[in-house]
Formats: C-alpha cells, structure tokens, sequence
C-alpha cells in the first residue's frame, strides 16, 4: 500500500487539554492510524496552541502515512462550553481563553471544515460510537477525574443545550448548602467526589492524626495527591484512602442515579482518570452500581447497564473525529 | 353551522387522575370546543375506570357538538411511567394498576388509535405546543403540586426515557442522606418542597408553639393543609406561612437549577396547583428566578426564560391530545 493510499480520506481529532494536545488521525473504517501530541502551552497565547493545533494535526496525518492534502474532516474537542452551531468556544479557564471562534480560525487556517465540542461532550460522543456505549440508544457519559464531567446522548444525539453547557453532572446538586465548589456555588457533585475533594478528604483524615501510606506515597504533599499514589495506596489495602474512596464513590452513585431519574438513559458509562480505580478493585465498582440502582426509581433502571469507558485517555480525540464526520456539532 | 361541521375532525384529550377524569375535545386548529369530567372511582376496578374514559370522551365530543364518529384521535395522559412505544402504563399508584395495556384495551373498545402518556410528561408537551412553550426549542416543565413532576421537551421531541420513567426532577437530588421522600428514597427535591412537605413544616412550626392563621383556616387538620388554605395565609402575611412557602421554594429552584446544568433548556416552565401562590406574591417568582439563576451555571440561563404555566388544570387532557395528533408517544 502506498502513503497515499493509506492516507485517503483522513479525519482528524484533535483533544486540546490544559496541558498537552493530542492528534488522532482516523481512516474511514474508524482505525487509528496516526497519532501525535505536544504542550498546550496556553500562556504563549491563542496564536501559539492554534499553530500548535494544526502541528499536531499535521504529524498525525503524517503518522497515518498521510498529509494535510489526505484529510477530509477535523474536529477539536475544548476543556469549556461551545455554542452550539457556531463553532465558538465561551470560555475555556484552563486554557485562559474568553469567546475564541476556534471553528472559524483553524478553517482558515486548514482550509477545511473544522468541528469543535466540548471535550467530555465529545468524549461522550467517542465512547457512544466506538467505545462502551457501542448499541445503546442514549448513555450517560460520567468522566471522574480531577472535576466531574458528563456527556449525554439521547436517541442519537449529543446534547448540548441552549448556550452549550448542558450535561453539566458534575455541578449538579448533591447536598443544597454544601460544600462550597471550584466553581463558586455549594453543594454541586464535583466538590464531594472529584479528585481533589478525595484528596481534601484524606488529608483531614491524617491531619485529624490517622495513619495511611499516602503520606509517603504522595511525598509529604498532600494538597496534591495523585490518582496514581491512591491507587496504590488502595491496592495496599489501606484504610484511610479506602474510606475516601468508597464515600467518594457512594457520592458519585447517588449523583449519576439522581440524573437517572432526569434522564432516563439506557446507558451510563462511568470514564476519567478516577474510574481507573473502579477497575483495579471490582467490588467499588459493585459498590458504585449497587448505589446508583438503590438511588434511581427502581423502573428507570431496567435493562440499562452501568459500564466502564472503554476509549481511555483516546476518547475526546476519537469523539471529536467522529463528530467530524458525523457533522452535528459545528 | 352544522352539529357534523363542527364535530368533523375532533381530538379528544383525557386526563386521568387518581379523583377526577377530565376530557376535552379540540378541533383541528387547538380550540377546546367540548369537555366533560367524571369521578375517577379507580376503587371500582379497570373496567369501570375504562368505561367512565369513554364516556367522558363520548360527553366532550358531545360538548363539541360531535360523536365519536367525528373523533380522528385521542389521548390519555395517566399518573405512571408508560413504556415507550406500547401505551402501557407499568404502574400508576394513585390508581392502583400494575401494567395495564391502556392504548390496547381503548383503542379495542373505540376501534381508533390511542396515545397513551405519563400526566406531566404530557401537561408539559401541552404547555410546549399552545401554552407557555411556545416558540421554545427545549423546556424543563415543571410541575410543583402535592409532589414535584417534571418533563422535559428537548429539540421538539418529549424525553421519555428507556422505561418511560424520564423528568423525575421530584427525585432528583437535594440533599445526600436527607429526608425521607415518599418513594423511599432520601434527600429526594419533593420530600423539601411539594405540598405535603411544606404542610409538613408549617405543622412543625405550630407545633413548637409558633402562631399562624393556617390553624384557623386549616381547620385545626394540620396534617392536611391544602393550597387554597395557605394561599389566604400568604395574602394575610402569616410569618410561619410566609416563611415554609419561601424555604420551599428555594428548594425547588435549586433543584430546578441543577437539572438546567444537566439538560440546558432554552425554558423553563413552572406549574401545578402549588405555582398559583408564585401569582399571589409576584416577589415570591422573583425569588425563585433569582435562585435559579443563582443555582445554575451562568452561562447556561443565556436568554433563557423562568416563567408559570399557561394551561392550568387543562395542560394534561390539552397535552394527551396534542401528542394523539403528533404521535410522538403510542
């Protein structure tokens, strides 16, 4: 097969993330072909992660035996609300930015249609077409990592709501006059169950005087407690993080089986850096499904699976490139 | 006009509740030109309870100035999820059935098709078509009466959920581990602010010795405190009313709030028997705008309106037969 051959017909997705971007060049069968990633480096300003954007696109088609020339779609998936139809990102606070058309200048750029979602709507989407959601007809995208972040698709299509902020699980409420959240309000799910809430919770408890291997784990920091140091700690069985980590969980199940009862999907995926967690030790994941079925009206949940992501850390690259082709986000 | 002419084309609508069944019937441009109501008397069996839907169907084409023979399509809306696709109601507790094929069994008796759908879902898709939706893309219709109901029109099409258990905003969450809801469940937004539960608070206050008028116009039944009753308390200022109506509704405005994060409607819409004391005290809808927006993410109330219901007791039997016509439920 020549490079040109391979090539052909190309789509891009292309996840934009406050640290790094990742590129994912697909053929039309949907197999990842070529794949590239660099800093975001946002404080080098909008001109330099748009440039950087369209590097990592270009080595991606480069990786899929390709060029620029051999792509027919790109999407981009964005750490902030997008307005529906417009391409426009709202605001984007890791990445510093306010009201970016990024649609209209990467297609000026690349001189091609370019789609741009919000990155867990878009990872929703990913999941939905490729991953775990694969035969359902509407799934709860629940990604449990630093913050909560959710993704809905109902009977084929990606919800967006009105100003694009819809599927926003993770300030929705858990407790009315709770926790204060990152994001100003009390009580929103994300400030009782996100990482750093897990991290907070564990760092009372050793301040309270309880022992836990964290401390040595996460180097004495504990204001910055990795997903990877409490896994750890969690395979070793130790009680501290074991107890962040099931409440945490506990939370999170009453708050995807509150949305249940919204939603009514016929499946929910539960994905993110967190997750991981569920599958190093099965019985949380019991746990977590037990709860969200205890939390739901009982009739909301028959027949509807509660799975794990399938796409990992590929899922807002794979969704925004599907999405691409599909067409209905712009 | 003739009594055929003007009978020609009709669409019955009937809405069943657990005390009173209420029929009307619409002609072709959404005019009601016939109803009629009949006591529910579910105690009497199916059969009876199917007899007296006919009926008041046969009374309301009557009123229109038809018969049966001029109905093209009829609705029903009943208390109960109703599985998507089938008319069957899986359970309606204030009715006491337990999966009853409701558009079967009409539709066998008046040999035309029947639609059957759960109450609010359709009182919030008549809302949509010719009551406070209008001109909406997508509405959170929400239905604040002994308990909280909701539906959710998103893009045109009513959300019913894979088990036709979708809008349940009354079970959504308001606060982890909190008060017993009705359902079973705890913390559950109705169990803080439907009818019973703001009765519920005034009894408390009373009880701990706190005076108001509701005693007197309550009857001495503290138990059973009905909307009439604490409208006048509210129009006379009664601090234990005033106060139980105001926690109440706060309540319900964060939930309202956390489902416009999760669904991101361009309305929302606020009904039931509870809402007409938001019209007694216009200030009181000022508040629960203002803690919607306050609840929401600001982004997602752009140009999004918080207004009352239109339809008032007719939203349902409206609505069951709007959705005949559409035949976006079966």
């Amino acid at each position: 097969m020549t490079a040109e051959a391979k090539g052909a017909g190309l789509m891009i997705g292309v996840d934009v993330g406050g640290t790094k971007i990742c590129a994912l060049a697909l053929n039309q069968k949907h197999e990842v072909l070529g794949r590239s990633r660099a800093k975001t480096g946002a404080e080098d300003g909008l001109d330099a992660v748009m440039e950087r954007i369209e590097q990592c696109a270009i080595e991606a088609a480069k990786g899929a035996g390709g060029t620029m020339k051999d792509v027919v779609r790109l999407g981009i998936g964005i750490p902030g609300p997008v307005l529906p139809g417009t391409g426009t990102v709202i605001f984007a606070p890791n990445l510093g930015w306010d009201t970016v058309p990024v649609a209209s200048i990467m297609s000026g750029r690349l001189k091609m249609p370019v789609m741009v979602g919000n990155d867990v709507n878009v990872g929703t989407w990913g999941e939905y077409i490729m991953g775990a959601g694969k035969g359902a007809k509407s799934v709860l995208g629940v990604f449990w990592g630093t913050g909560v972040g959710g993704g809905i698709v109902l009977n084929g299509k990606l919800l967006e709501g009105k100003n694009g902020t819809a599927a926003e699980i993770g300030h929705t409420l858990l407790k009315v006059g709770g926790r204060k959240c990152a994001c100003g309000k009390r009580g929103c799910l994300e400030a009782y169950c996100g990482r750093l809430a897990i991290a907070a919770d564990i760092g009372r408890a050793i301040r309270k005087g309880q022992t836990s291997v964290i401390t040595e784990l996460a180097k004495g920091n504990l204001n910055r407690i990795a997903t990877g140091a409490i896994r750890k700690a969690l395979v070793r069985d130790d009680a501290v993080v074991c107890k962040a980590i099931r409440r945490a969980s506990r939370y999170l199940a009453e708050g995807i089986g509150s949305a249940v009862n919204l939603l009514g999907p016929d499946r929910v995926i539960i994905g993110g850096g967190v997750s991981e967690l569920l599958e190093v030790d099965p019985s949380l994941m019991t746990y977590v499904q037990s709860k969200i079925r205890k939390r739901s009206i009982q009739e909301s949940m028959r027949d509807v699976d509660i799975v794990l992501a399938k796409l990992g850390d590929d899922a807002v690259a794979v969704g925004a490139a599907l999405l691409a082709e599909s067409g209905t986000v712009s």
